[in-house]
């Protein structure tokens, strides 16, 4: 299998912390869309994801796979055993609520402040921009930190009683936070313990030493 | 279970139709939530969804289920025989992405629209609008309409060979899109017959009878 992606990339994090997890390193190979010279809007990629974004999983037969929830979907169920994106009713529902939470109120709200209030990826590449919506877009990252804040105060993962798909989206976000320059407002101290300790998961320190 | 929602709305109209596949109506009460009196936006059902958004599924210990994927993936577990979210990991992973990609390039785009570049839900609900992103938004979700149109050349469903949660999320955006006057545009005859067999299905036919 295929991953193309960005190595330092927010949301390529995502799917490599889940291919670490699932200890399935040595079933794929990366290719790198340069997101500076804006590869990913050029026709070549957009046969494989309409959407323009990264990463995709290209499948042996030439399938491609967009969005990180559906190839974390399709990582996790490949051996049979889920341990990412739950394996009751319970567990789905809650996994999924969260990490689209972590995406709505975090890592989307940084990805929109990134490419509309600040200079982006550069004039070449980002040829529609909205501060207004941007800086919109920051605040309700700001607000989700300390909602993420409350959340890890009452257990130590983000979705039940265990490491799943939601921490690593959380963990996707606070990557984009910092490349941002967004730091966690005061208070957070819940987020910022839990923030340490997913950083001493193999999965996590070994996609952080990219940066 | 209580399903928290209004009636017309195009999310909730994702979930009904998924009660309805599944078979699961006699098990659900349905309680309403005033968009239209911002109750979405009032302290009791922000403890509800941190995100303010409708439907949400609350479980009988009180738990609260958030986001319509999540509520689907919830639903389509129950009976241990998933017909909307995938049984491979190939069908979970096309599904999700489909899905997605029909959130993202249609349904969300529609309700930004909405809410952005029109009165939206009235002028005591909408205390910020951004008319220009609001627009951006309904050309992408034109856009997305034709993409979806060419998909829909291809086959009779949005993922794979079956129907599922991604056509579901489709059917969610020609609702949005029905009930913003937003029409089909010239050349979408696939997309435009496949939503006509889909009000054939019982489940589509009985939400579109509520509107």
């Amino acid at each position: 299998m295929t991953i193309h992606d960005w190595p330092i990339g927010p949301y390529p994090a995502r799917v490599r912390i889940a291919v670490a997890e699932k200890g399935l390193q040595s079933r794929i190979r990366f290719e790198t869309v340069n997101l500076r010279k804006g590869e990913h809007r050029k026709a070549e990629f957009l046969a494989r994801n309409y959407s323009g974004t990264l990463p995709v999983l290209e499948l042996e037969d030439g399938t491609c796979i967009a969005e990180c929830t559906a190839i974390t979907e399709y990582l996790d169920a490949l051996d049979g055993t889920p341990t990412l994106t739950g394996r009751t009713p319970r567990e789905k529902g809650l996994i999924h609520m969260m990490s689209r939470r972590a995406e709505l109120e975090l890592l989307d709200a940084v990805s929109v402040y990134f490419h509309h209030a600040t200079p982006g990826l550069g004039p070449d590449v980002e040829l529609y921009q909205n501060a207004e919506w941007g800086l919109r877009q920051r605040d309700r990252a700001l607000r989700g930190m300390h909602h993420f804040d409350s959340v890890l105060r009452r257990g130590p993962f983000v979705a039940g009683s265990a490491f799943s798909m939601a921490d690593i989206t959380l963990i996707g976000g606070l990557i984009f936070a910092g490349l941002v320059k967004l730091p966690l407002p005061e208070g957070c101290e819940a987020l910022r313990d839990w923030y340490a300790g997913m950083q001493e998961r193999p999965s996590v320190r070994d996609r952080l030493a990219l940066s």
